[in-house]
């Protein structure tokens, strides 16, 4: 298979096709999957089938209407390199129209452990769904596939763990080789539990433990768990995370996680922190693929959106992305200068050609300075390294700002950092969406390195923007919609004081999708 | 001395002297207190006199510009009734103007342990306050008063408590009756550590023990502990707070609360939750007060602002006010139809006269009704009970809106509820002020009563609301900026859909401070 180099300004120039989807006129993003029509949420099932050297994503989806509503299915896309998807026909439908195949996960089933499977079908695509069936109750059901992952059977003794709830879902499962079974983590997500499971064969599951922490908000959704390394080291840490909604302190939808260690049996964490995963507003539900092969990593994707304003976003025919993949592993960070914290480490995994570049390096800005790019696709990523250099009188704003703005600069994103509000803004206002949910002003404090420099990372696609800062230790994403139309096509970095910023260097790629 | 009640529109009504700040035209608040001029953060220092039955609070404090600076003070104001405050002389300053008195808490020492007081001085008056002395490093000094809070003596033998740290502060001491002997909770603020001391004296402190929990942040600062009545029981917890700036999830400032038991030495919480203490921007590093008299409850108050932007807010001549007193107990609280947790309620504690009042009752509002109050003064206070009735296509928006505007209605603040988004939201976006860390956009998910009944608290004054959701269970403080001369002088309540809202009732009362 192909190697997946995180791009950290270390593009890999490859050809590339078209997205299927790259046609329409309605602000659709290119490097982030959305369904062609209807709605999309949670992505489900991700996993990589080394035979066939693919990709596969599923997601709760609705075809019918541009909104949530049952009955609800998983849909289906494949991809070569995470970054250009084939929509595929539907996966797995209700039986019923009042009924949902709510989330869950993909595993394979090497050993025929389930026995759905013969020596016709190959280890590396015994394909076995474990999802929730939301009808009456929720409950966890199986489904196979014979063909890879395109079509799927119920089995036919479903469900294989009912507890009598209608508020018990979204198992996400895998192979704990150490304990030598079957994992499941779910939630009993009104009695903030993540519950863990096992099996020996996914279709009898002995009740393990509970995990219950962290910010409670209404309730937990998509619990998820998995081993980390830490870089620069030969340990690894497991990751719990848990989904809120609604609840965010930021509103509405967000991730959590958790670090500790898991035995097959319990999860303890090293400490009792709260960490969220994206500090933006667009980020929730997140799945980690399965069958990965480690020298790729673990690899992640969420759904770009907040049950806030998921429904009502202007994109009518069809309603939500999911995010880029990101890599994920652990390192300790700077926290502040007197601590490290071990810290989730995201970076983002996709592979364009740049059509148009431009890079400068070593400005201490003006005033009057700015430093200009047009991306007329509306898709390009941009690398910030700069210091702030001097401290001002205690009631102004030194702005430095990049604006990302449409070809008239009527409508804006504005990102930025000011040394005496100490953080990262993301200001979403100046643009035509209004709801009162939809946060126009949205913040992440960032600690420095210890030479005070700031490097961020971002990626702008059409109608969302992913920001990573100091090589991932802190992520943020945020949606945005600009007229019909308008595509943020022009950047500009400028500050509004003299000399308070040196830009070490900052540098700009138009991609092409 | 007097009792003061939950407002909770059971208003007292008694006669009141005006404020003596309320002449500016700068829309100060009149029932929030704020400095004549200058610069002030964090409350300290809170008592209540039982002898003089007067409240004493103090405050971070730089009487020289309207922004933070050293040398910083503790600057001084007292109040009969928690409502209408004295300003009162600077209590302490620094010896150098490259220093700082910075926060701290005032104990009363009714039997004279620390020695500083003899029989002339009542024991409800033995007043000592403990602080940090930020200079090279921060250490924790005393200083005491022989006239009753008005004027202090620093003790020769500061510093007390030196753990030669720059970043070692706010310490907030208590008598613990049980383990006989004084409690310190002071930070090691970027060691993410409360750290509990005790002391028989005042002046010598002995390490307990750290409590590290939450969300860390870049820091913590401002720890309290304190035991609370959990409502209808003679059962009690203990909940220890943690100030974490910048860093708030919802950006730059916040409080963070756990609910658990102490001992005298060790604080263990009952579960592994964070809980914020407030969803508002404005609401930081909040004090309880010394010596309340049981039936007075466990008051408190904060700094209403964020050190995002509190250096910047257009109120010139002077900056920052602080919170109502709020009432703090416990209760469990449904926070979902499966689980009830343990939770902070908080309800304001003021006194102030009626100048207008209007009550509407059992209203299925209409797209074009709207119930209309105005209040001249820009200070009020208002009740609203409703049920949303029906439900929606999903992708629609059907928002209860309270606006809250200036007289021409050209400037507003919105707070509102729609049943999709199922949050309540404030958008302050409608105001001059911009800054892009004023975020425009807030929310709060609440809980309804089992019959889906949401109960709402507002307090509007001027440049700042607060928020209390279903009796306390949820608060949400922030502020806002009109242009000089307009103050929040109109509410309107409409929807845009007939039929959607049932209103049981509203109600508004003009408040004479």
């Amino acid at each position: 298979m192909m190697r997946f180099s995180v791009l950290l300004f270390s593009l890999l120039y490859t050809t590339m096709v078209s997205a299927a989807t790259a046609a329409a006129g309605d602000n659709r993003p290119l490097l982030h999957y959305t369904p062609e029509k209807g709605w999309m949420n949670d992505p489900n099932g991700l996993f990589y089938d080394k035979k066939a050297d693919l990709w596969h994503i599923y997601f709760q989806y609705n075809p019918h209407d541009p909104f949530w509503n049952q009955p609800l299915y998983w849909g289906h896309a494949t991809s070569k390199d995470l970054t250009t998807w084939n929509h595929e026909k539907l996966a797995i439908s209700p039986d019923r129209d009042d009924e949902g195949i709510f989330s869950g996960s993909i595993v394979i089933d090497h050993n025929n452990t389930s026995g759905f499977f013969d020596d016709s079908i190959d280890p590396d695509q015994r394909v076995v769904a474990i999802y929730t069936n939301n009808a009456d109750i929720q409950t966890q059901d199986l489904a196979y596939s014979l063909d890879g992952g395109y079509t799927f059977t119920k089995f036919h003794n479903n469900p294989v763990l009912d507890v009598n709830s209608t508020q018990f879902r979204d198992p996400k499962v895998f192979w704990h080789q150490h304990s030598n079974q079957w994992i499941m983590v779910v939630v009993k997500s009104q009695e903030y539990k993540v519950q863990i499971f096992g099996s020996p064969d996914l279709k009898n599951w002995k009740f393990h433990s509970n995990f219950t922490a962290g910010y409670p908000g209404f309730q937990f959704e998509c619990p998820g768990l998995i081993e980390i390394p830490i870089t620069g080291t030969n340990e690894s840490k497991w990751v719990m995370f848990i989904a809120i909604n609604p609840g965010s302190p930021v509103g509405g939808s967000t991730n959590q996680y958790f670090i500790g260690d898991f035995d097959g049996v319990e999860f303890k964490p090293i400490d009792h922190f709260t960490r969220f995963v994206d500090l933006g507003k667009d980020y929730y539900a997140l799945q980690t693929f399965s069958d990965v092969e480690k020298a790729d990593g673990v690899l992640a994707i969420a759904w770009a959106s907040n049950w806030q304003y998921a429904n009502n976003v202007p994109t009518k025919e069809w309603r939500s992305s999911l995010s880029l993949t990101r890599n994920f592993s652990l390192d300790y960070v700077a926290a502040n200068p007197e601590s490290k914290l071990l810290t989730l480490i995201q970076t983002p995994v996709f592979q364009t050609d740049v059509a148009k570049t431009l890079e400068k390096k070593n400005i201490t800005l003006s005033a009057n300075d700015s430093i200009d790019f047009e991306a007329d696709s509306g898709v390009f990523e941009f690398e910030l390294k700069f210091k702030a250099i001097n401290a001002l009188a205690h009631s102004d704003l030194a702005n430095l700002d990049l604006y990302i703005s449409s070809a008239d600069g009527k409508e804006s994103i504005r990102f930025g950092y000011d040394p005496v509000g100490q953080s990262f803004y993301l200001d979403r206002s100046n643009t035509p969406y209004k709801n009162p949910y939809f946060t126009g002003q949205l913040s992440a404090y960032v600690e420095p390195s210890s030479d005070g420099q700031y490097k961020i990372y971002g990626v702008v696609d059409r109608n969302i923007i992913e920001l990573y800062f100091n090589d991932g230790v802190t992520a943020m994403t945020n949606t945005f919609f600009m007229s019909e139309g308008n595509t943020p096509s022009r950047a500009q970095l400028k500050t509004n004081f003299d000399d308070e910023f040196y830009i070490e260097s900052i540098s700009f790629n138009e991609l092409s999708v």
